[in-house]
C-alpha cells in the first residue's frame, strides 16, 4: 500500500473528534440533583424516543440486509460491506445523538433552575455537540478508513459511493419518518390542546405532549444528523471521484477533501472551546462558535494548501464554500426573523387567508437570493477556480465545519425539550423564562440550520451530478436532446410528488392523533382537571406507527425512480437519468428552501404576535397566525427536509448506476 | 412574390371566423325586453370593465410606442410595424371580447328568466364565442398577412417573432393586471361581505360586488384571451421559424402550421354549430363542442397532409398535440372535481390548517400526470415524428381549435356575471337556480381551460426554446457547462419571484379594498339595511389603480431579465440565456399547474360543502374551506396564469435577441 495520504492527520482529527464527543457525553450524562417529577417526564421522553429508534432500526436492518445483498450480488462483497458500514455509521450517529439529547434535556432544565441561563445554554450546547462531533468524526473515520483499506482497488470510487449510499438510505428513513413523526405529534397536540381545549403548549394534561417532545428529538436531532452526515459523505465522495478521474490516487487533489474535513474538526473544536473561554453574550453565542470555526478553517486550509503545493486558485473554491453557509444563513435569517416576519404578523390581522397568502408569497420570494448565491458559487468555482472539481470542493468546504454547525443545530430540540419539561414539572415562571429564551435562540439557529442543510444539499447534489456525468462518460448533456428534456421534466415532478406524499402523510397521521387525543379527553375522567392520568404511550405509538408506515411509499419511489429511468430509456438511459437528476435538483432546491423559509416565518410571526404585538395571544391575528404556523409545520420539518434527501439520494444512486 | 402558400385557404378560414364572430356579436347585442334594475346593474359592470380597459390601454399605448421605437431602432421599421400589429391585434381581441361579454351577461340573465336553462346556456356560449373566434381569426389573419407581405424578406422569421412579441407584451399586462384586479375585488368583497358582515355572495349591498363582477370579465375574459392568443401566435411562429431553418419558404412544412390553424377554425365552427343542431344534454354541451372540433380537426388534418404529400410521420405529432389538451383536461378535471376534492372537503372538518395542508398537497401531487404527458409528447414527437419541428407542431395542433376552446372558456365569466346580476336584481330562486347551474358548468370548464392554457404555454415555450437554440446557432446546450447551470438556476428563481410579487400584490390590493368596504359599511347610513346606496365606483377605482400599479414591477422584470442575462454574460450570453429559459420553463410549468389545480380544488371543495356536505354552509368545515378558497383565488387567477405569460414572453424575447 502506498501511504501517500496524510493518514496521521486524519487519525489525529478523528482522535480529537472522539475526545470532544466523549467529554461532552460525560458532561451531559453526569448525575445531578434531579427533580423527581422532571426526571420521570424526561424518562417518558427518553423511552418514547428510544422506542421509535428501536422500531425504526428493526426495519432498517431489514433494508440494509436486502440492499447490501443486492449490491453484493451486482458488484462485490467489498461494496456491500462499504454500504453496510455507511448505513451502520449513520445509525450509530443517530443513536448516540438521541442518547445525549434525551439526557441533556433534563440536565438543561435542572441547570436552568439551579444555576441560571448561561450554564443552561452551555449544557444544551454540550448535548448538541455530542451529535455534531459524532457526525463529523464518524464521517472522517469511515471515509479515511475506506481510503486506507481499498486505495489500490480499481473500484475505489465505487466503494466510496456505496458507503455514501449507505448513509443516504438511512437518512431517507430518518428524515422522512422522523419528519412525519414529529409533525403528526406536534400538529395533533396543537389542534386539540391549543385550539379545542384552550390549554397551553406543553401542558402535561395533553396526552400528545410527550409524543410532541419525543418528536423534537426524533425529527430534529436524529433526522437532521443523518441528513448532514449524508451531505458530508456525498460531497467528499464526489470530490474524490472527480479527482480520481483526472489524477492518480497519490495526488494531493484526491486527499484534499479528507484533509479539509480534518481541518474542519480542529476548527470546530476550537469554535466550541471558544465559547467556554470567551465571555460572549448568550444572544450571540450560538453564532459566535460556528463563525470562529469558519475563520479558523479558512486560515488553516490556506496554510495547508500553500504548504502542500496545491494550485492556489482552488483556495478560491474553498473560501467561497466556507462563507456560503454564512451568507445563506443571513438570507434565511432575514426572511425568518426580519422585516418580512413583522409584515406577515401584520397581515394576520385580516385573517388566516391573508396570513397564508403573505406567508406563501414570502416563501416564494425568499429563495431568490440563496439560489443566486449558489449559482454564483458554481459559476465562480467552475470558471475561475477549478472546474467541476472546484464546485465539488466548495461543497466539501461548506460542510467541513459541520462538527460545530450540527452542534448548534442539535442544541435546538434540547432547549425545546427543556422548556417542555420545565412546564410539565410545574417549575416557576422564572425557570420557564430562561428555557423560553433558550428555545428562542434555538429557533433562530434551527432556521439557519435548515438553510445550511439545503444549501449544502444543493452543492453536494451538484457535485454528485458532476461525478455522475464523468463516470457515465457523458461529455455533454444537451438541453436540446429530447431524451434529456424528457428526463428533466420527469425529474422536475419528483419534488412535487414527494412533497405531496409527505404533507398528506402528516395530515393523515395528525388526524389520527387528533382522534386519539379527543378520545382521551372524553373518556379519561378528570383529565382536564389534572386528576386523571393521560395515556402518553398510546400517542407515541400512533406517531411511531404512522411515521414508519407512511415513509414507505416516498422511500420506494426515491430509490426506484432513478433505476427505472436508467433502464427504462434503454441505450439513452444515461442521458435521461442525467436530465432527471438535473430536473429534480433544479426544482427540489428552491422548493425545499421555500418550504423551510415560509415555515420558519409563520412560526416566528406567531411568536411575534404572542410577544404582545397586534393584539397578542388570543387575538384574531393570533388565531390566524396559528393556522399559518400549523401549515408551516410540515413545510419546514417534513416535506422541505425530505427534499434534501431526495435530491442527494437520487444523485448518489445514479452515480452507482453509472459505475456498474 | 411566390404565391406558393395556400393563401386562399387562409382567407376563407379567416372569412368564416369573421362571419361566426359577427353572427355571435349580433346575437348577444340584440335588443331584448330587459328588466330595468338588471339593465342598470349590467351597465355598471360594463362601464367598470370599459373604464379599466381604457386606463389599461392608455398605458399600453405608451408601452407600444416605446417598444416599437426600440425595436425599430435596433432592427427596422418593418419589425416595429409587425410588433405594433401584434400588440394592437391582441388589444382589439380583448376589447371585442369584453364588449360581447358585458352584453351577453345581461342577456343570459334575462333569457334564463324568460326562456329557461338551455337557451340561457347557448346565449352565454354565444357571448363567449365572440372572444373565441376573434382570437382564432385575428391570429390567422395577422400571421398569414405577414406571411403574404414579407415572404421574400431575409428577416421574415424575425418579423413574425416581433408580431408574437407584440401579442406577448399585451398578454403580460392583461394577465398580470387583470389577475390582480379580479382577485383584489373578489378577496376584498369576500373578506368583508361574507366573513365580517355575513351577507351572501353577489349581495348588492356589498360595495365591492360590482368590482368583483367587473373583475371576472377583466381577468377571465380579456386576460385569458390575450394569454391564448399569445400561445397560438408563439407556437405558429416558432414552428415556421424552425421549418425555415431547414427548408425553403415554399416548403409545405413552412405553411403547415398556418394550414392547421385554418383547419382549426373550420373545425371550431363545426363544433359550435353542432350544439345548436344536436340535442346534447346541458351537462355535456360544453365538452361536446370542443370534442367534435378536435375530431374534425384530426380528420381534416389527416386528409390535408396525405393529399399535400407531407411525410405522414408528422401526423403523429399533430394527433398527439390535438389529444393532449383533452388528456390534460381530464387530469385537471379529476383533481378539481373528482375524489381528491371530496377528500379535501372532508379534511376541512378539522380546520383551516388541515384544509390548507391537504389543498397544497393536492396541488403538488396533481402536476405529475400532466407533466409526464407533456414529457411523453415531447419525447414521441421528437424521436418518432419530426424532431424539434415535431414538438413545435404538436403545440400548434393543441392550439388549433382555440376558436371553440376559448369560446367555452369565455362562457365562464359570462355565466358567473349572469348569476351576479340575477342576485342583485332580486330575481327569484328559480332564476338563481338556473344561473347557479350555468355557473357550475362554467367552473368546470374554467379549470379545464386553465389546464389547457398551461399545457399549451408549456409546449409553445418549448417550441420557442427550440427556435431560440436554432437561431442562436447552439447545437448543444450542455448541462455540464457552468454557464448553462448558472443560467438555469437563475431562471428557476423567476417563477418563484413572479409568484411572490403577484401574490403580495393581491394581498395588498385586497387589503385596500377591505378598508374601503369597511369604511362604506361604517360611514354610509342604511347600507346594511339596503336603504343606503354603496359607492361601487370607488371600489372599481381601487382595483383598477392597484392592478395597473402592481403589474409594473413583474412586467419590467419579465422583460429585463432575458436582456440582462443575454448581455451580462458577455460572449457566453447565448448559453446562459438558453439555460435561463430552460430553468424558467422547467419550474414555471409545474408551479403554474400546481397553483391552478390547488386553487380549483379549494374552490370546488368549498362548493361541495355548500351543497350540504360535512355540515354545509356556516359549519366549521365551511369556514375552513372559505379560507382555502381565498388562498386559492390568487393562486388560480393571478399568480398561476401570470407564469404562463412569464415563460412565453421570456422565450419569445430571447428568440428576438438571438436574431439580432
Amino acid at each position: 500500500m502506498i501511504l501517500s495520504q496524510p493518514f496521521s492527520l486524519y487519525a489525529s482529527a478523528t482522535g480529537l473528534g472522539l475526545l470532544v464527543t466523549l467529554i461532552a457525553l460525560a458532561k451531559v450524562s453526569k448525575d445531578y440533583n434531579f427533580d423527581k417529577k422532571a426526571a420521570s417526564i424526561a424518562l417518558l421522553i427518553r423511552r418514547g424516543a428510544m422506542a421509535f429508534l428501536r422500531k425504526e432500526y428493526s426495519i432498517l436492518i431489514g433494508v440494509i440486509i436486502v440492499a447490501s445483498g443486492l449490491i453484493g450480488y451486482i458488484t462485490s462483497a467489498v461494496e456491500a460491506g462499504a454500504y453496510t458500514f455507511g448505513a451502520l455509521s449513520s445509525m450509530f450517529a443517530g443513536f448516540i445523538g438521541m442518547h445525549a439529547a434525551t439526557r441533556a434535556n433534563l440536565l438543561t432544565t435542572m441547570v436552568a433552575k439551579n444555576e441560571g441561563e448561561r450554564p443552561a445554554l452551555l449544557t444544551a450546547l454540550m448535548g448538541g455537540s455530542v451529535m455534531g462531533f459524532t457526525v463529523a468524526t464518524l464521517a472522517l473515520f469511515g471515509l479515511s478508513l475506506l481510503t486506507f483499506l481499498y486505495q489500490d482497488y480499481a473500484t475505489f470510487g465505487r466503494i466510496l459511493t456505496c458507503y455514501a449510499i449507505g448513509a443516504s438510505s438511512i437518512a431517507l428513513f430518518a428524515r422522512v419518518g422522523g419528519g412525519i413523526y414529529t409533525k403528526a405529534a406536534d400538529v395533533g397536540a396543537d389542534l386539540v390542546g391549543k385550539l379545542e381545549q384552550g390549554i397551553p403548549e406543553d401542558d402535561p394534561r395533553n396526552p400528545a405532549v410527550i409524543a410532541d417532545n419525543v418528536g423534537d428529538c426524533v425529527g430534529d436531532t436524529a433526522g437532521m444528523g443523518a441528513d448532514i452526515f449524508e451531505s458530508f459523505v456525498a460531497a467528499v465522495t464526489a470530490t474524490m471521484v472527480l479527482a480520481l478521474e483526472n489524477s492518480s490516487y497519490t495526488s494531493p487533489l484526491v486527499s484534499l477533501p479528507l484533509v479539509l474535513s480534518a481541518i474542519g474538526i480542529f476548527a470546530s473544536a476550537l469554535g466550541l472551546l471558544s465559547v467556554f473561554v470567551i465571555p460572549v453574550q448568550s444572544e450571540h453565542l450560538l453564532h459566535f462558535a460556528p463563525n470562529i470555526a469558519i475563520v479558523a478553517f479558512i486560515v488553516g486550509s490556506y496554510f495547508y494548501m500553500a504548504s502542500a503545493g496545491i494550485a492556489m486558485n482552488l483556495f478560491g473554491s474553498v473560501f467561497l464554500g466556507a462563507i456560503t453557509g454564512i451568507i445563506i444563513g443571513s438570507i434565511t435569517d432575514y426572511y425568518t426573523n426580519g422585516k418580512p416576519v413583522r409584515e406577515l404578523a401584520e397581515a394576520s390581522q385580516s385573517g388566516a387567508a391573508t396570513n397564508l397568502i403573505y406567508g406563501l408569497a414570502l416563501g416564494f420570494g425568499s429563495i431568490v437570493g440563496s439560489i443566486w448565491i449558489i449559482a454564483a458559487v458554481v459559476f465562480a468555482s467552475f470558471n475561475y477556480f477549478g472546474g467541476l472539481y472546484g464546485v465539488s470542493l466548495a461543497a466539501v468546504s461548506m460542510l467541513a465545519t459541520i462538527g460545530i454547525a450540527m452542534s448548534v443545530d442539535a442544541y435546538g430540540p434540547i432547549a425545546d425539550n427543556a422548556g417542555g419539561i420545565a412546564e410539565m414539572s410545574g417549575f416557576g415562571p422564572e425557570v420557564r423564562k430562561i428555557t423560553d429564551k433558550l428555545d428562542t435562540l434555538g429557533n433562530m439557529t434551527a432556521a439557519l440550520g435548515k438553510g445550511f442543510a439545503i444549501g449544502s444539499a444543493a452543492l453536494s447534489a451538484l457535485a454528485m451530478f458532476a461525478a455522475y456525468c464523468m463516470a457515465s462518460g457523458l461529455d455533454a448533456l444537451s438541453l436540446i436532446d429530447p431524451t434529456v428534456i424528457t428526463g428533466m421534466f420527469i425529474g422536475a415532478t419528483m419534488p412535487f410528488l414527494l412533497s405531496a406524499l409527505t404533507m398528506k402523510s402528516v395530515g393523515k397521521a395528525a388526524w389520527k392523533m387528533v382522534l386519539e387525543v379527543r378520545r382521551q379527553f372524553k373518556e379519561i375522567p378528570g383529565l382536564m382537571e389534572g386528576t386523571g392520568e393521560p395515556d402518553y404511550e398510546r400517542c407515541i405509538e400512533i406517531s411511531t406507527e404512522a411515521a414508519l408506515y407512511e415513509m414507505l411509499l416516498p422511500g420506494i419511489l426515491t430509490i426506484a425512480m432513478p433505476v427505472l429511468i436508467r433502464y427504462g430509456f434503454g441505450l439513452q438511459g444515461k442521458l435521461a437519468l442525467g436530465g432527471f437528476l438535473a430536473g429534480a435538483t433544479l426544482v427540489g432546491v428552491p422548493l425545499a428552501l421555500m418550504m423551510a423559509n415560509a415555515g420558519g416565518a409563520w412560526d416566528n410571526a406567531k411568536k411575534f404576535i404572542e410577544a404582545g404585538n397586534f393584539g397578542g395571544k388570543g387575538s384574531d391575528a393570533h388565531k390566524a397566525a396559528v393556522v399559518g404556523d400549523t401549515v408551516g409545520d410540515p413545510f419546514k420539518d417534513t416535506s422541505g427536509p425530505s427534499l434534501n434527501i431526495l435530491i442527494k439520494l437520487m444523485s448518489v444512486l445514479s452515480l452507482l448506476l453509472a459505475t456498474i
